[in-house]
């Protein structure tokens, strides 16, 4: 492996990007090719010179990879790549479906060990930067409670199933913490929240020409897992009026995480999260867990890894020293 | 090593009291004996059946000590305490002296790597958990600015320096961020900030009889490094306020990083804590880390370490897979 860490980007759609433009800010670290299951002639990458490839090619260029970062959805792409391609490389991904992170681990693990690899999975900011403030609040206040919002924010997965609904032609769903619940969670009083309590669902949705508002409505409402637990609201909407007012991907939220230390002392930690957009930050975080994955290789590791397995200083370009000197 | 972890504290003052309040909620971990350089038989310990020993002593008891808690002060106890015991136990230490990391970490590590021997330094929360939050800020959002801010809260130093003020008979100090700057740190469009411009010193002071309160109110507000760079405003109460009304040790504050991903793209991270007690709290992360400390230890790992060294996952009792399956 040279000095400077030799990326590969597998996927070119917002996270993709994402990736392409973080690394444009890591003096360390260089994209050496892009692979696409689409046309690679007619990708236009946003970086000179950079080649783009088919993804049936991918593994031709394995010796010009230090670490794949894969940019699949979670849903249908990455249980099939992250494995295939963790046989055949140093990987990073985001798989963010949370309940079957272990069936997940277990087999990118297994595809991993077999090709001499590491792998990181479900590196993002939820799981991610959210997972490890969890672990934090539970290891320092053992005598507490803590809590996840998010939002507000666009969430892909409640977007996707509003298109899936019969009537719908386009829709973009917002998730939206309750003030007065994360007010609840800060007191330090424990509270036990419900679904319904810490979170609203927004709906924007563009009908099909002659579709029943007033069904579509109804079928939103009462879907089970996406929105029938939650207060939903629907609003049915133009679809320039969707382009034009709700097209950006903004996202956030906190971790929140409040208990008891000594004779019932409280004490609260809390990590917020404000983005512009989701898939940018998201790919920052891959980019800055992508060196640490090539430094984890470099020594030698094995295997899968999350972020729990990550030390925070593999993180940074400094060095050990300096990273004592400037921000300890 | 027995399967729970055995700690000891040197030093039982208030932080050795939070670790000693820590342990009880540890599960894993157990107090095997608490160390002080004062009598022993005067010690009163929270904790029944728990021998307390004299400092001189220490060294005999090194098979017993799985980690060693050190809970001395960063001006005088630790310089020489941190390498000397170093040489003797694991350590985990709160060293906060951040312009002397360097040369601390050195000294520390040479100790420990000559005693066989892992240490890990300046732990806690600043140094610490803000420390983390300020190399991700910088790991994730490169092109950036952050922002650490403390308060409201007791500073130790600083009351330490008021009561060294000739006609001062006691006195406490209290931390103020200025919201404003905490507002302009938020907005996204990195403001330079001056000391003066971030926070407050607020001080109340009980005179000694016939001091010159303007005198010393003078000398207070020109101290070099202390406080002539704040605004600082002085008090003067009487010695029953100062025990009634400023006796806890309340602490908190946040570590802001705001910075640009893709095409100017703003994203915000920020980290805060509320603390009903600095100590205790404090103390709870040494109490996590000593439990790193001692996985680290037994994996072989020698020498000095810092908070950036650790993978997170060695702060929870729970085995990794519980921890992606549950916090991931």
């Amino acid at each position: 492996m040279s000095d400077t860490i030799r990326i590969g980007i597998a996927g070119y759609g917002n996270l993709g990007r994402g990736v392409e433009a973080a690394l444009a800010r890591a003096p360390d670290m260089k994209l050496a090719g892009v692979f696409t299951r689409r046309d690679p002639a007619a990708l236009r990458l946003a970086s000179a010179g950079v080649p783009a490839r088919g993804m049936d090619d991918i593994a031709r260029f394995a010796a010009d990879i230090d670490v794949l970062i894969l940019c699949g959805g979670s849903k249908s792409d990455l249980p099939e790549q992250g494995p295939a391609l963790a046989a055949l490389f140093n990987t990073v991904d985001s798989f963010d479906t949370h309940a079957r992170i272990p069936e997940y681990f277990e087999a990118v693990d297994a595809a991993a060990r077999r090709g001499g690899h590491l792998a990181l999975i479900s590196v993002g900011w939820d799981p991610g930067l959210f997972s490890l403030q969890r672990l934090w609040g539970e290891a320092v206040l053992p005598d507490g409670a803590g809590y996840s919002f998010w939002g507000k924010g666009v969430s892909q997965g409640h977007s996707d199933a509003l298109r899936r609904v019969p009537g719908v032609k386009d829709a973009v769903q917002y998730t939206i913490p309750s003030e007065q619940a994360m007010a609840r969670a800060r007191s330090g009083d424990n509270p036990v929240l419900t679904t319904r309590e810490k979170h609203a669902r927004e709906c924007f949705v563009v009908l099909q020409a002659g579709a029943d508002a007033a069904a579509v409505e109804q079928a939103i409402v009462t879907m089970p897992d996406y929105f029938a637990d939650y207060d939903t609201t629907v609003h049915f909407i133009g679809a320039e009026e969707l382009r034009r007012e709700h097209g950006a991907m903004p996202h956030g939220g906190c971790v929140i995480r409040s208990g008891a230390t000594g004779a019932g002392t409280r004490q609260a930690m809390e990590f917020s999260l404000r983005l512009g957009s989701n898939p940018e930050f998201t790919a920052s975080v891959l980019v800055a867990y992508a060196r640490a994955a090539s430094r984890l290789a470099r020594q030698g590791e094995r295997g899968a890894r999350t972020v729990f397995d990550v030390a925070p200083g593999l993180l940074s370009p400094k060095a050990p020293a300096e990273l004592r000197r400037e921000l300890l």
